[in-house]
């Protein structure tokens, strides 16, 4: 990983502009997952910590985007660009990452330039349509996953893809992978959105359905419910919340066994990517940590 | 221009969303500048439509973001996508069109995807550097002139040397003609901003000091003034202005000839990209009408 923080540092340094250095070091780096994954299937190509550095200024310009838009105010745990420094100077600096990134993609094969820039227009397609989405209560599980493989699995699955084209690999297997990897990750981040407490969150709980965003668990519940307390719900629904709303909520969720459902979903993700590569031990065992996390 | 409009019609249908091929039919084209110079630079090349089209996107995707950052509330004469629908749609819809425009270019040479990619980050910097320099009132004509160059030159100097490249000409001569072509033009605009009127402007007279913007009539006026005069222009700062200032102030800059100075400049950048390019009737007639236009 020290190479793929050299290169990100290269990358910076090269666009030449002391006010987008000093703003990119006060980012939080995250954990660098997409990073990882690159460099554990491709580990063997000279251009995979490139690749990942690129990949990881994608990420990070599609946060900064994602926090005007959605209005966040923290992003891993601290102030995001847009609450300190104003939602343009979050704009600008998203704007110059990614198309910094978008010339690194340029020196790669074009197949693997290809599939990486066409994934940031479906990631970006995927941000407008969650916006959209969560306009109005969305009982449509298939709507909402659909958005949720655009918005959130497109870019590791491309990842995955790009880096078995750098050495080789069935890129059909590793597709599979990340695009099972990205929507497991999101569904279980939906679920503690909901089952954990506001200080390991570092946001209050519940925040997803208060922002208008109808994650798995409340689809199924709507499904659920009696047409009463389906209009509970649904007024319920983009507004802040009194404790007993919260407990309400919750209460009919185990009732009707949401969150479990959610986490089945989740788990048969993750089980058929571990099957897509199954002979790659190290893979298989990023997915069961994954499954397996509490925050 | 036909083929121009039906490739840009092309991409947009495989991007594949109906919202977004509803919100691009809403933007005016305006007057495809880069993809006419694109055309007539790389005539002979099959792959010039695209080219247009391509830097057409990313045009577009930047005065998206622009609008956004200077909170405009109108462009090319209609209100901006951000007044209609709000700066989080003009963001997505921007980021959408500056992936799609980026993956299209994966198809073109090297050299060509690499110096239009790169010069959406200079333009991006200039953006970022634009906003920085208004905060205070500017009068370092260097430290502008920097800031125009990549804010509104950059891109259109990377269309010219990537059209030259695509025919075999002389990348050199046009990325000459590209640069000064840019400057002089957005010189003249900043002139226009003091010299017309708030009708043939679809905006207030002199908007530009008001949103902190110094110009180069501005700077060239500052440095003219005695002490006290010179207070008087900084405190006139970014702020709303009352008729007797206006007048004082364009009195003051006629008194000076600082329009006079702003023009003999652009004159001078768009000679030099005459001499660049001479033997090329058409792209010299280009400038001329440009530096003739009155809006």
């Amino acid at each position: 990983m020290q190479r793929v923080e050299s290169e990100i540092a290269r990358l910076i340094q090269e666009i030449d502009y002391d006010e987008v250095t000093r703003l990119f070091e006060m980012l939080s780096g995250g954990k660098r997952v997409r990073a990882k994954l690159i460099l554990k299937i491709a580990e063997k190509s000279e251009k995979a910590p490139l690749l990942a550095a690129v990949v990881e200024l994608i990420h990070a310009a599609s946060l900064l985007h994602d926090d005007v838009i959605d209005e966040s105010l923290t992003r891993r745990g601290v102030a995001s660009v847009n609450a300190i420094h104003g939602s343009k100077t979050a704009i600008m600096l998203g704007d110059i990452l990614y198309s910094k990134a978008f010339t690194e993609l340029v020196d790669f094969d074009k197949d693997v330039a290809k599939v990486i820039a066409k994934s940031v227009t479906e990631l970006s397609k995927g941000e407008m349509m969650d916006v959209k989405i969560a306009q109005a209560f969305n009982y449509d599980e298939k709507k909402y996953l659909d958005m949720l493989y655009l918005k959130t699995a497109t870019l590791i699955e491309s990842a995955s893809i790009a880096s078995a084209l750098l050495v080789g690999k069935d890129a059909q297997k590793y597709a599979i992978y990340g695009k099972n990897l990205g929507l497991s990750f999101q569904i279980i981040d939906d679920i503690l959105d909901i089952t954990s407490d506001a200080k390991t969150l570092g946001k209050p709980v519940m925040n997803d359905f208060v922002e208008g965003k109808c994650t798995l668990p409340y689809i199924y519940l709507y499904h659920d419910l009696d047409k009463d307390d389906k209009n509970k719900l649904q007024n319920l629904h983009a507004k802040k919340h009194i404790d007993e709303e919260l407990i309400w909520i919750k209460e009919k969720m185990l009732q009707h066994g949401c969150i479990e459902k959610s986490f089945a979903l989740a788990k048969k993700l993750s089980h058929e990517a571990m099957q897509a590569v199954k002979e790659d031990v190290e893979l298989v065992s990023i997915l069961q940590t994954m499954i397996k996390r509490s925050y």
